[in-house]
């Protein structure tokens, strides 16, 4: 079994990596170049940048990328088809250059949950992989600070979506924060997936995850416990709609 | 005029701060803290290992929260009046501490525009500050890592909110990624607020913003000048509602 650690380096500026990536490019024992943008000028020149000032000399290896086809009528199938293609390409690569329980670095553009296919490269790969993610700051936050803005007013929620999408909104995935009443079990349903984090990063770090129906009340036990315990408490969750299930929350 | 250096620690693990924001943290003249939490015991111990670790020796100013009124029925209100009585608190003290042309310090927890206040008290100042930003990796982040998980399915919408507004859904605040048509031209209305940048973090770097109806096609044109520049261009926006408009994208 390898490691896939895939590591956010930020979205343009070398100096938005964290330290907590810094540490992490040491482990790997060959980084891996998937994405296009990889071969234009700016964006290779950032990431070499970045691997010359706090990994050099590590060995870079670039997957070729096989073609796409950007004209198909069913643009998630054609995405799919295509990532599969990629699996294929990055798992001959890693089997070429990694040892059996090494690891396979990745520097991923941004912070590799946003908007990015390399865990989903990874986790299709014929060979075992076990994703690794290193948080990076995004394109989000590189816009608000670069015009110190905040992202929301008072409490009011954010969207994040892309152009293709801006006309209609199915909020698929919600994120909530400052949510002091695990307000879910009122309002997702019980095949809806929950991601949930409290005291992250902390040594009092707690992960559950599973669908509403199966975790939820486990999750409201344990936030209410761990907050007897501590006297506080800060978690935050990722909600997920089925794939084919209809829109949450209008 | 002293500038108002809002720096984002990450939220939780000390490594998650990035080589930008301790590189800010030798330009503060002293450190000022606001929030409520950051006198709690681990949040207080991380900020401390922060500062011992990045800017041994710094000056740190404890700004005491003025009492907030968390049962009040206008929810906005009571905030909005909180905010005002923390700015003033904090001019005093920054008046103080800071010399006029120096920099005040905050180290925000998670990302500075992420459901945080420390701008809007900032923004409130009875004495003139000028803000500057550093993004720090948010909770939504360390989240999403944690689990090694992805924030969204392809090209799919996310949402980001708090537990009071999960039942609902207004769409105020709308930020557009893998835009390629600036499809804000068709969707948005002449009184939204954008706030676009482009190459964020390069030396090509590109910020406008304003309302849609006053900068919407100039921003298409730049984006397109700048395209046909560059051979190819990565940019993103954040839209914004005004305050007592209706949802937008249902
Ligand atoms: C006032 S908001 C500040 C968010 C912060 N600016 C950010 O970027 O994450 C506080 C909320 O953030 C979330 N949060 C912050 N740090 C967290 C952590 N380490 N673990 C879990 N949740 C956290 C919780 O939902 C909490 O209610
Ligand atoms: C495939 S997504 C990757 C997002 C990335 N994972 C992140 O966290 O920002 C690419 C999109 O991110 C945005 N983007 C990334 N870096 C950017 C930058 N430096 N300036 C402006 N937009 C950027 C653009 O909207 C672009 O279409």
């Amino acid at each position: 079994m390898r490691t896939a650690l895939l590591i956010g380096i930020g979205a343009g500026d070398p100096t938005q990596v964290t330290v907590q990536a810094i540490e992490a490019m040491s482990a790997a024992d060959a980084f891996f170049v998937l994405d296009k943008g990889a071969t234009t000028g700016t964006l290779k020149g950032i990431r070499q940048e970045i691997l010359d000032a706090y990994a050099p000399g590590a060995r870079l290896v670039l997957v070729p990328d096989p073609p796409r086809d950007r004209d198909a009528a069913d643009y998630v199938a054609a995405v799919d088809d295509w990532h599969d293609r990629r699996a294929a390409a990055l798992a001959e690569a890693v089997t070429r250059e990694v040892p059996d329980g090494g690891v396979a670095g990745f520097l991923v553009w941004g912070d590799p949950s946003l908007y990015d296919s390399t865990l989903r490269i990874v986790q299709r790969s014929p060979i075992p992989l076990q994703p690794r993610m290193i948080p990076g700051i995004t394109s989000v936050q590189a816009l608000t600070a670069a015009h110190a803005v905040l992202l929301n007013r008072v409490g009011e929620p954010i969207h994040i979506t892309t152009g293709r999408r801006l006309a209609e909104d199915d909020g698929r995935n919600t994120v909530v924060m400052l949510d002091a009443d695990c307000t879910f079990l009122r309002t997702a349903r019980p095949d809806d997936e929950i991601y949930w984090g409290a005291y992250l990063g902390t040594e009092h770090e707690i992960l559950l995850s599973g669908t509403v129906g199966a975790v939820g009340e486990e999750i409201a036990r344990t936030r209410a416990a761990a907050r007897a315990e501590h006297g506080w408490i800060m978690d935050v969750y990722l909600l997920r709609r089925p794939e084919d299930g209809e829109a949450q929350g209008g």
